[in-house]
């Protein structure tokens, strides 16, 4: 297996990418190797600093000309063909690599991935799955900001490719679906919710019902947890941030108090690193997203990510599993024709 | 000033209300009763289980035999016309109470208030107010959940409504209106928040624009958080919950580890006792809702907002304001036709 492993994204690179590279060749299990993809002078010299040593022959480089800046977007993919994101990604569309994983803007590589990867027949907003830290296990959580203004439906196809990133890349069998609702009672919330609730009632899925904001960091609700992408990323990025800033309040307390105690057990339960890498779900392809300001540490939980979902087959059971689903729909669909002739 | 309290709204009623009724009769400064609407013998034993000694004076008792219990809403305030919070806001409707309390379920409180209260002229849909804590000064929020589907004409009102409760009761002029938003740019977001933003840039507020879920915590971004009430309720029973849930999981180390420090600073900045009291914006008197979980801090906290927004002539500002802006986009709206005829 190969993964394409945008160089030039994060905020510090090439880098963080290259450190994060050679912590998974050498800690995930799993024969892959990276190809670094961007600046070859500059990765190289990356290289040379991270001491690469046993795994060095399981990198290779691709070099790009071209870097997409954190604020550009669609624009700039068609622009910049000779960007990491834009080269990456044909590697990965002319089977050059099974994975592309970038800490670049999140626009562009969704966009690119959009054109060049192409979404799953029947799916019309492929979608952004993220992992909430629980008490408890972590929570997937999709859409997490690309897709607003959605349709029941939308959801719908979310919680089905939800359900099998669940069961493949963090091996949950039968994952609960959850539906982010402002009530208990399947007649809460906006129209969304309500219709949304429906369909997904008599999907076949293990839908677990509503689940309010306040059941989340607990853990236990769901294993997947769909909703349209404004209020997904509202909660996301909130959460980001209220456990840093907790994080960062407490540690200066302590500091000050010159205290002898060990948080890190509460500390990992809010650190996104651990999760780091937010795949796209829905596109022909194998897709994954980091922050700009991903740590190594970061990179490596994504390229991790990466290999589970090939290793797992996880895009083509999101293929079977939208034609079976589109197939009943279509036989409903006749048996109601039917019925009405 | 006169404030009807609901004495069997919370879970731990009446001992929780009377207890915070005795505290804030000590503690708040303003010349203030406090009428406790409930079951008389009830009331009459936890107030003398509180010791209310010198400030006895300044209580009363209303008898009310009935409770609408947590799960009730809009059908149990018409059929329970002598529970605790119909006969607690009666008194506000007929001037014998200035303000009303009560932890009950929030959903009763809302309808009733509607119904009693009435909307303030030119408010289609009066929305509940929260304060969030920050790392700096607390924000307003709203609306917190009392309405989804929102258009945006009613963000417009409640930035209005929320600009002077923040302005009279946390005495902060000229204060900061955001748009919970996901992106920076006034094109981000679903389409409640591309058009509210045009509508907020024009209507003479100190609008600051677009706030995200990451820009809340750290504090210093807006004074007050405009929002769908789906968003707005997801937001806070997550922040709420999670702030619980970490303040638990340090407790629970620090006591393991038998450590000797002192986090009240960072526990208190997520101590939403502190700010206890949602108060219903937007109709024609003071309703102000507390969490049925509710300590008596917060009953206390509650009161001192009710005693403020009393003093401060709150509800006559709003009222001066809602026609004010009405008179302009009448004559905007005349100008307008004047032009194109």
């Amino acid at each position: 297996m190969r993964i394409a492993l945008d160089a030039m994204g994060s905020d510090r690179h090439p880098e963080v990418e290259v450190q994060g590279a050679v912590a998974a060749l050498r800690e995930v299990d799993g024969d892959f190797e990276v190809v670094l993809v961007g600046d070859r002078a500059r990765i190289d010299a990356a290289l040379a600093a991270a001491g690469a040593g046993a795994v060095a022959d399981r990198i290779s480089v691709v070099h790009a000309t071209e870097r997409i800046e954190p604020g550009e977007s669609v624009s700039a993919v068609r622009k910049k063909k000779d960007s990491s994101i834009v080269v990456g990604l044909g590697l990965a569309k002319q089977g050059e690599a099974d994975a592309f994983v970038s800490a670049g803007s999140t626009g562009a590589v969704m966009a690119a991935s959009l054109l060049m990867l192409r979404p799953l027949p029947g799916v019309d907003r492929p979608s952004v799955a993220t992992i909430l830290p629980t008490a408890g296990d972590p929570i997937v959580m999709l859409d997490a900001g690309a897709n607003v203004d959605s349709k029941p439906y939308h959801l719908l196809d979310w919680a089905r490719l939800g359900a099998i990133y669940a069961e493949d890349v963090l091996q949950r069998p039968n994952p609960r679906i959850g539906l982010l609702n402002i009530g208990e009672e399947p007649e809460k919330g906006n129209e969304l919710a309500v219709e949304s609730y429906r369909l997904l009632e008599a999907s076949g899925l293990n839908f677990v019902g509503n689940v309010e904001g306040r059941d989340i960091a607990g853990g236990g609700a769901c294993d997947v947890l769909v909703t349209d992408g404004f209020a997904g990323n509202v909660l996301l990025k909130f959460y980001e941030s209220v456990a840093g800033l907790m994080v960062k309040l407490i540690r200066k307390e302590l500091a000050e108090q010159k205290a002898q105690v060990h948080l890190d057990g509460v500390f990992r339960m809010l650190d996104y690193t651990e999760y780091g890498g937010a795949p796209l779900l829905g596109v022909d392809g194998i897709s994954i997203i980091c922050h700009g300001g991903s740590p190594p540490r970061a990179i490596t939980s994504a390229l991790r990510v990466a290999v589970r979902a090939y290793r797992t087959g996880m895009v083509a059971d999101m293929k079977r599993t939208l034609s079976e689903a589109h197939a009943i729909g279509q036989r409903a669909a006749a048996g109601t024709a039917g019925g009405n002739a």
